[in-house]
């Protein structure tokens, strides 16, 4: 091996070389030709393709419905990056099965019930002035009125917390432009409290509710103690959007089946679908959170769960809500960059119904209303707050702002479409087809007050015929769509092989700077310095009667310490601390035939516990491949029988016995792959490696890797002048471990100089 | 709408004719000078590219890792399609959250235990003559000694299986060339049957083994009681993989640490990792399976918890089983696809060892021994059974065929690098370098008797710096690379957004012939027919004390029935059928704030369970975005509190009352779009629309569609003969509803038609 290592070190990068010199056997054309392509095809694949190491220009966050969790996805080309869990419980991020996590998902609990799902709707990222900022993402539940928080500094779930009075919810969330509150309104219809009264009593005591949850930027947590919500009548709320600029202030949440229809088809009653779409307009809310927000400090509230509650008839007197009629079956309602339009589309309608904010004010200030709904919500005319309709298609849906003014992008349910528009001048520009069906959309950073143009992304809901077949459950299918031009051009289908997302939110890529590693021992759950947290030699076990308490450490490849011996019975928690450096040098912690599994990134402390309730010989082990010797960072819990009497507690046998010869042999076989490594150093610092900070932060790597080889050399050296062969040769082949780590980590310092035109000094 | 509809139908293919002809506003050489693709770039761009619509020519199943999970996809595009639960529940799919599933994670408790995860290594499709089948998938959880069966049916789990003796495997699953049996090898020793010694006794306490699981093709299960393992030395087994053609009948099993080094770091003994890898060789394990089944069918076992073991001594002395040295700490085992070799690397070698087996052969059939390991099992020497020993790199790993002769790859952990060389000849041809650290690596059917060349994938550790960042936990990346030609080009990195993968497997998308729909009422879990299966019509509650069960249909948009009264404390069962025959018209089904969702692809039957032990009144509706009013899909679950009694029990309170003015609007509103509808049939039909299935499948569905308006027209003027207006109007309304679905469908055809040159008949 050491030849070898010598001999990859003194060629020239043969494998990059011949890379770039092999010429492809195919040419473009041919290639092209075998595979169908036109020259459109070819245009996309250029404008989404991404080499290695390229890339992205826009982070996508995107609700993973009903599988509880966050896609993660890169724009233009389109790869998901990474599965965020919220509500469901995944082990690869050890989400839930550590004690960390647990604490988390223990705060989704609604009415003492645990929650092991979610279904994710609509994530929004914080805002400061109105502009994404890339912090934080809350993310709703619709099968629970919950919301998590997202931290964007290491992509973790924070926090849920759950509604106190909702027992349905769908539009949240959406932030206020500083990220002051998180809106969250409700959907179906309940008893506030989630109580109960008989759906004949449905006019008099159902309720919808918009909530307000206040948010600490500084804790990057919601503080439930400050939030609260305002009555609202049992329409079926559905989407929110906060103003913004002169719209400030105010936040819009439409709704749908204003009709208050409740159906019953086993008893020969029309079904919902058809009671909740009879009337040809239902209601979006007009609601002035900044004035409910004084209200409630007030004190002018009703308590329900502990939970302070605006009521309808404390809103209308204080001028806090008012409604305006809006076609039949709404989804998305969209305030414009300037905060002067909100444009809402009917799913069984053709028009884009744009309002006008400064219209809206006139008829509130003039106190110019309709009438009012049966609940004695003002109601403006509808005449007196639009600014225009345009007919666009079959089913609108949801807008998404373009950086050209005045330019919006609405998408069409049942026309499968998606239209460009004119809001200010009110005529369509273009169409586009999509397949099939398409959700909502998302445009980059296309909700906020500095839209980016570039790309839109339609969330399609069927995907029917695009992909090779997976069975009768299909992926769905977002396709990318470049609105540079003056035409849309569809780039490229991605399908989404995990849940149906509804909402997604875009933010350029260079906002976001999420973490390499964490402080050393930090519960990455809370931010703070984990309790249990140790140094290397500091680990130690820690009995009080039946509980057990591991404090332990992980690095390339092996856990201090390797045998563990409990009781049978005896509760035991692993408290790990991964102590490597190294960017992307996690370790997994399981073991075997147990219900745990840590993900540990550098720096990070975490607990797994279990009840050891059958006595045996465990496996513990790494879950994730960390090294050449990764099989063998494992070792032994031991779980004694209740009575079981040990004849020779703790001796362990040797499978193997070393001599001196084989000290000498590993000895020697160290010393040449130190000259091997010596003169890796020498290949990297005689170039400017200093300029490439991944290299730098290699070298860092390897230097740690040196230092231990050299404890471990010591350790050696010692065991052979007491001639203990034994430990002699085994600490001397640890020695050797720590040496080829850090010939791999040069390795890969001396591969990416050589891929990035280093020069020499 | 209705005029929209006609305006749709009447022009043009407006969007696709403007998608068509509108020019793309940048040049390809501006797309490649701003994206800074080279020529080189846009030739892989070419290759991996897939418009929409396009179709993967192979489909990998590659493991989730700590996931516990499956994830597949496509090549070239390398776009993920889905991900199948297989050890975790997963709630989109409904996996762990309808009973039917429940079902089949409860056969995975280890020892009464429920694990809610699993560390899936190595997926292996059935192969029938030693050729991959597309039917059945098998994966192995490390984490618990476990296998879980997938049809490729449906992409569902349907078996899980646990081992009786092993605490920790690894070495499955791989398949024997018919899959008569699914190989699954331990992986750290443990007292056979999960039992106790302690570590002073592990050479003589301790044992791995290997399990041939028998699997039933008919039933499409793994039967248990047909199944038979074979005790091993306590070395820790590893990869294994069957023998095919000549070799058929035997099956290879290497491992490592067959120092039997026990660790011990804070006892200040080397760690595992040291102890492990010191010994220049490790032992691949050369089984007899074939004689291995007669030997357990004569009843020559021992019962380990209820399992029957052939011990170590009966193998030995019935010629089962022969040891032969292979490079220390190695990982593949893979059988070339004549299976004349036998292919290994050792992770801390720098050699690929081509072990023949004619050699091996000779030499048992010569009783040519060079001894016999610790346990008396007869050890060939290397010189006897190797081919050649072919100098690669650093860290060979896992080896896949080309198919071209004597072609293969094989991944060099610690170099970063893959190797093509020839194994016949004993020579290098190509290396490429990856980013960063390759484990696994998987050709296109490269397991196989008949390897499909093309494509190759490196399964790499880490990704470091090769996407934007998300956090400390980084994807995986599995690099795409063209072997079509000499010399090997990357072409494509995808980053794994969820768990790490191991090991993979592809197979050529033509052999997967899955389910567009179930057959009527069947339990997805069993195969069978749902003995809670409902038509229309047969929907109805049933109580029997406290048990509720409610016998549902889903279709388009509503439930039956909708609204559901039971009392506080009362089980409820919810047992639904989607009566959809359409494509991809999955719903889902989701009570507020209980635990449970389900996932009712066309055809299916699922059964959601819950204790309703708080009263109120819950929203259920649909979790899957089906038609326009998706939303309206609910009802309400009405959990009355105990002893409350309802004075208006059962009535319902109009939110809205309709006049005859209404119905007459309605009606007309209907009459007018049956018009349109008519005419997009007439353009349909007069096109030769049952040239494409896709549309055939289409107008098939509509038709269903057209038949419910039919019937919902027909109570409409029922009740309208009775001057009930309200209902009139309603059902009316309903009536519409299953128009535009109809109309949705049509326009969804005709775009098809348009876009495939369908022509006038």
């Amino acid at each position: 091996m050491v030849n070898t290592i010598q001999k990859r070190l003194l060629m020239a990068t043969t494998a990059v070389g011949m890379l770039a010199t092999g010429a492809s056997a195919e040419t473009l054309d041919q290639v092209m030709a075998r595979r169908g392509l036109t020259q459109q095809d070819l245009v996309s694949a250029a404008k989404t393709y991404t080499p290695t190491g390229g890339r992205d220009e826009f982070i996508v966050f995107s609700s993973g419905g009903q599988s509880g969790q966050i896609m993660v996805y890169g724009v233009p080309s389109m790869r998901i990056l990474k599965y965020v869990s919220v509500f469901t419980p995944e082990p690869w991020q050890g989400y839930g099965f550590d004690e960390e996590s647990k604490a988390i998902l223990e705060q989704g609990k609604v009415d003492g019930r645990e929650i092991h799902w979610g279904d994710t709707h609509h994530p929004a990222i914080t805002e400061t002035n109105g502009d994404v900022d890339g912090e934080y993402l809350f993310i709703n539940d619709k099968s629970a009125p919950r919301v998590g928080v997202v931290s964007l500094h290491d992509f973790e779930t924070q926090q849920i917390v759950v509604n106190p009075i909702l027992q349905s919810e769908h539009g949240g969330t959406f932030v206020t432009p500083n990220s002051e509150y998180v809106i969250e309104a409700a959907q179906y219809p309940g008893v506030l409290g989630r109580g109960y009264a008989p759906l004949s009593q449905f006019n008099e005591k159902f309720r919808g509710a918009v909530t307000y949850w206040k948010f600490n930027r500084e804790k990057g947590r919601i503080e439930p103690e400050n939030s609260f919500s305002l009555e609202l009548p049992p329409y079926s709320q559905d989407l929110s959007d906060a103003g913004k600029l002169v719209s400030d202030g105010w936040s819009f949440t439409n709704s749908f089946c204003a009709e208050r229809y409740v159906g019953g088809i086993e008893s020969g009653r029309p079904p919902f679908e058809a009671g909740c779409s009879q009337n040809d307009t239902d209601y979006l809310h007009i609601i002035n959170w900044k004035k409910a927000e004084e209200v409630y400090k007030a004190g002018k509230v009703t308590m329900i769960n502990d939970h302070p509650v605006i009521t309808m008839e404390t809103a209308i007197a204080e001028g806090l809500v008012y409604l305006v009629a809006e076609p039949k079956s709404p989804h998305g309602v969209d305030v414009s960059p300037d905060g002067k339009y909100i444009i809402v589309g009917g799913k069984l309608d053709t028009q884009g119904s744009v309002y006008s904010f400064e219209k809206i004010m006139a008829a509130v200030d003039a106190k110019k209303f309709a009438g009012t709904d049966p609940y004695g919500i003002p109601v403006i005319a509808m005449e007196d707050a639009l600014h225009k309709q345009v007919p666009l298609g079959l089913g609108p849906l949801h807008t998404q702002y373009d950086s050209k003014e005045c330019v919006v992008y609405t998408s069409l349910y049942v026309d499968s479409q998606v239209a460009k528009w004119d809001y200010c001048e009110g005529k369509v520009l273009d169409k586009i087809s999509i397949h099939y069906n398409i959700g909502h959309l998302v445009a980059m950073e296309g909700e906020t007050v500095n839209p980016k143009g570039k790309y839109l992304i339609s969330l399609n809901k069927l995907a029917i015929d695009r992909f090779n077949p997976v069975g009768p459950l299909h992926p769905q299918n977002h396709q990318l769509i470049d609105i540079s031009g003056d035409k849309m051009e569809l780039l490229y289908d991605m399908p989404v092989p995990l849940g149906e997302p509804h909402y997604a939110t875009a933010i350029s890529a260079e906002k976001l700077k999420p973490l390499v590693r964490y402080k050393y021992g930090t519960n990455s759950r809370t931010g703070e310095r984990h309790e249990g947290a140790v140094r290397p030699g500091q680990e130690r076990i820690e009995r009080d009667g039946t509980n057990v308490k591991v404090y332990m450490t992980a690095i390339r490849s092996h856990f201090t310490p390797e045998i563990i011996e409990v009781n049978e019975g005896d509760t035991v928690e692993f408290i790990i601390t991964n102590s490597e450096r190294a960017e992307d040098e996690t370790h997994g912690f399981a073991v075997s035939t147990y219900d745990v599994n840590l993900s540990l990134e550098p720096g990070k402390t975490a607990t797994a516990k279990i009840v050891a309730d059958k006595p045996g010989a465990f496996s513990f082990y790494c879950t994730e491949f960390c090294s050449a010797l990764h099989l063998e960072m494992t070792g032994f819990l031991m779980v004694k029988p209740k009575g079981y009497v040990d004849a020779d507690a703790g001796a362990v046998t040797e499978g193997q016995a070393y001599t001196k010869a084989d000290y000498d042999k590993q000895v020697a076989n160290n010393v040449a792959t130190q000259e091997v490594i010596d003169s890796v150093v020498v290949y990297i610092t005689q170039r400017n490696y200093d300029a490439f900070p991944e290299v730098v932060s290699l070298v860092e790597d390897a230097t740690d890797q040196l230092n231990f080889a050299a404890e471990a050399k010591a350790k050696s050296e010692e065991a052979a002048a007491k001639e203990d062969w034994q430990n002699a040769t085994l600490w001397a082949g640890q020695w050797w471990q720590y040496q080829v780590k850090a010939a791999d980590i040069g390795l890969r310092a001396k591969t990416f100089l050589d891929e990035h035109g280093a020069v020499k000094k």
